[in-house]
């Protein structure tokens, strides 16, 4: 595969009023932003007109509470508040026209009916802009508010998480494309032949469907996926569109681009059906020298008891209990984000840092990449990362809002532009087409031709 | 209670592309309508512009399959397909200033977290706009496409919605109003004493919360409920803001008002504190004939089938096995809507009719109430209902859409506004305000001062 055949992509990564962990203590933060739809309405016109291919909400079902098993010091440091994505997709989708919208959900804590109906409904609504993030969350807290005292196990949840993907799909094939006929003579509304049962009964869930509504514009909304084991990247190399992901450094990220590329040969799809896109969190200075300034401003913000608070709720794991001067100490078997986890305990060992360390460091990026520059510095950076095939795109993460994300869109962007990188206009209307991906076939449609 | 102290309220109540069960076949619906968000947008223009209160959208979770155990009945005759509407309540929501915007949700086929975010989501995108239409679910299909083979029994399904509830409302009472703080420097962004968690352990749910949104604008969403049994009513005079309702006669409605109005004093609430809001669907003409003339034109385009697949399916049981010429048999337990197969029995023995005539007559209107007329009658049939004690307002069920709705905006609403019975504009911002209902206490804040 050469470079010159692949696309650029670009997505927005909002989290709350930005994914710093001290965004709102940033002056320049629009604290309205945790439930005006304004603030976010702003941020998609920005992102629109900068052509980016969607702006992406992450999600948590829970406030965190793993430190100290108490959330007093999320109430304190991290706003543990925000809009449900999947009715903001919804906002909008009504007053933008083009950009891609994507909102995470969670197999472990949804029904497969309800959730395929959600979002093929947002698909016909924004006539196929749509996305999902399919997690399969991370923690106790959120079992504890859903009928569970504790959170699936890993391999149990991605079990889970695969065969909802199975029914989800199913649903939303369950109406061929041209199964709605219209003869208000006859009468016939629909063509019988052209609508399905699925009569699903699995290990997790029993679905007779079909859906009510027609198959979505974009035949299946993209499926965003962001686990990072070995049975997350072979769900996602079998079944999703783009995989969001945390790279610190070049070569860890070209490592694992080549690791999934190898997997999706395995899953037997073709090259570049699969987009992979990194987080990264841009710190735009005129000079490198305002850049770094911006940079250490924004972390002197963060109180290390944030950082950590936010690290136990990921591990799943109180890190309270261990001295705030002492080291990591060596777990192995944490119930959380493991992925996250071997990240930070390799940061650790490599630059021997305390508790309180970590807390900071951990606090300002959740182990995402920094980038801190000139708006030059980022694009050219950007332009080697896709390149040296490390990259298919990016997750711009901004880390206050909205400054943190108009910087980039008005300086970067235009840059990208002129290296050749990145469009200077939307060519299709939907988001499969901004990612040059094409709609599914018919898995019903399939078995009648064979 | 004297007249003159009670309000008019008005809600559009909107099906697929109109409520008559012959609503697609007629030249006028504009079939767009199943998944087009313009078409929903310029309806809500329409009805805001027009100062209706609110704008509501019901739901099924299911298509139609009782009559003969297949869908074909139903994919023939009448549409099974519509947006989903807590997704299109947020888009909605975004191109719209005031109008209220309600949507019918499960407690059968929710998890209680889950549906609080959203509404809470929805109420703040708003900004205190959202109403919650309470419902138990009827059927199987709904039961078959959630995991289960049969639908809860009615007292069971009763028992699950009141502790769905009383999750629910804790939940979006966890954040007291002025539990965040907003403090950059020190830091504090909320107030721990004033954040609860709930350890709800009940006999459907544990939840432990808190919610990870600030309670909504209005307190609570307006809380709908559309029960008509004893169980349902007893419900709905417990914790509804407003009633939805079909009764096809005044004296009918008379009785259910005062009915009402017992066992909210019984529930200890004020008078005034439930809006009761019988459906009504008006066919408006020029002339008296001219207005006989569509309604006969409308019931010659339902098929008598169709209307015996949507009584099937209400009351969840095959109408198919009974002769199409012979009388309604004597059924007695019958396990889906009870309250409205009453309303259907009442009529097939006081008009005699066979089972072909009634599929013909509940595929029209599904025994709510038709109002033929001219827009003068309708309005002072409206009038006279509200005046005499049988209705707080309407529930406005246009046959098709959009032009069986703008009629009545265009003409009937400005007699309602001379008659001094209707609002020439809004005068606050929020559904409770539309509804003149006070913002609920919080329940934490109450226990705290006992
Ligand atoms: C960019 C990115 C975004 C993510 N967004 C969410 C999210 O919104 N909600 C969530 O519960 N998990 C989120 N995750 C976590 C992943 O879904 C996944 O649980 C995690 O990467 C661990 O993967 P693993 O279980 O395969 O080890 C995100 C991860 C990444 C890298
Ligand atoms: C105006 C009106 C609207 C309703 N909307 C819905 C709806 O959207 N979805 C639904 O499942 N049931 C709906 N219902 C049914 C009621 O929720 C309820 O199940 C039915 O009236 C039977 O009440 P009962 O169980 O107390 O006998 C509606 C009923 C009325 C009168």
């Amino acid at each position: 595969m050469t470079a010159h055949e692949r696309s650029f992509h670009l997505g927005a990564f909002i989290w709350g009023v930005g994914h710093h962990g001290a965004a709102w203590r940033h002056p320049d933060t629009d604290l309205k932003g945790f439930t005006d739809f304004n603030f976010y309405k702003q941020i998609a016109e920005k992102a629109e007109a900068a052509k980016f291919d969607m702006i992406f909400f992450a999600d948590r079902l829970a406030i965190s509470d793993r430190y100290e098993n108490r959330f007093d010091a999320t109430l304190t440091f991290i706003p543990p508040v925000r809009l449900e994505p999947v009715s903001l997709l919804g906002a909008l989708g009504a007053v933008t026209e083009k950009i891609g919208l994507a909102a995470t959900a969670s197999t472990s804590y949804n029904e497969p009916f309800t959730l395929a109906r959600k979002f093929a409904s947002l698909d016909h609504l924004t006539e196929g802009r749509i996305a999902w993030n399919i997690v399969t969350s991370t923690n106790d807290g959120e079992a504890l508010n859903h009928n569970r005292e504790q959170h699936f196990e890993h391999s149990e949840r991605y079990a889970r998480a695969k065969e909802f993907l199975e029914v989800v799909t199913s649903l939303w094939d369950s109406w061929e494309d041209d199964a709605i006929v219209l003869d208000q003579e006859t009468p016939l509304f629909a063509d019988p032949k052209k609508v399905h049962y699925l009569d699903h009964e699995g290990e997790w869930f029993q679905v007779r469907g079909p859906l009510n509504i027609p198959r979505p514009p974009q035949g299946h909304p993209i499926k965003i996926q962001a686990g990072s084991s070995p049975t997350g990247r072979d769900f996602a190399a079998a079944s999703a569109d783009v995989i969001f992901t945390a790279q610190p450094t070049l070569e860890k990220a070209q490592d694992f681009y080549q690791d999934i590329q190898q997997r999706l040969i395995k899953a037997g799809r073709p090259q570049g059906s699969l987009k992979i896109m990194p987080g990264v969190m841009p710190i735009i200075g005129s000079t490198p020298q305002e850049a770094k300034e911006k940079a250490d401003y924004l972390e002197q913000l963060v109180d290390p008891i944030a950082g950590l608070a936010l690290l136990s709720d990921s591990m799943n794991h109180d890190l309270s209990q261990y001295p705030l001067d002492g080291p990591l100490p060596p777990l192995t078997e944490i119930r959380g984000n493991q992925s996250r986890f071997k990240l930070v305990q390799a940061l650790a060992e490599k630059e021997q840092l305390t508790l309180r360390d970590l807390g900071k460091r951990f606090g300002g990026t959740r182990s995402h990449r920094l980038l801190i520059g000139t708006p030059e510095e980022i694009a050219v950076n950007l332009q080697t990362w896709f390149l040296s095939e490390a990259a298919d795109g990016f997750n711009i993460m901004p880390p206050y809002l909205p400054g943190g994300f108009t910087e980039f869109t008005d300086e970067v962007v235009p840059i990208l532009q002129d290296l050749g990188l990145f469009r200077q206009d939307y060519h299709g209307s939907t988001l499969r087409d901004h990612l040059g991906l094409a709609k599914p076939a018919n898995k019903f449609l399939q078995q009648k031709t064979v």
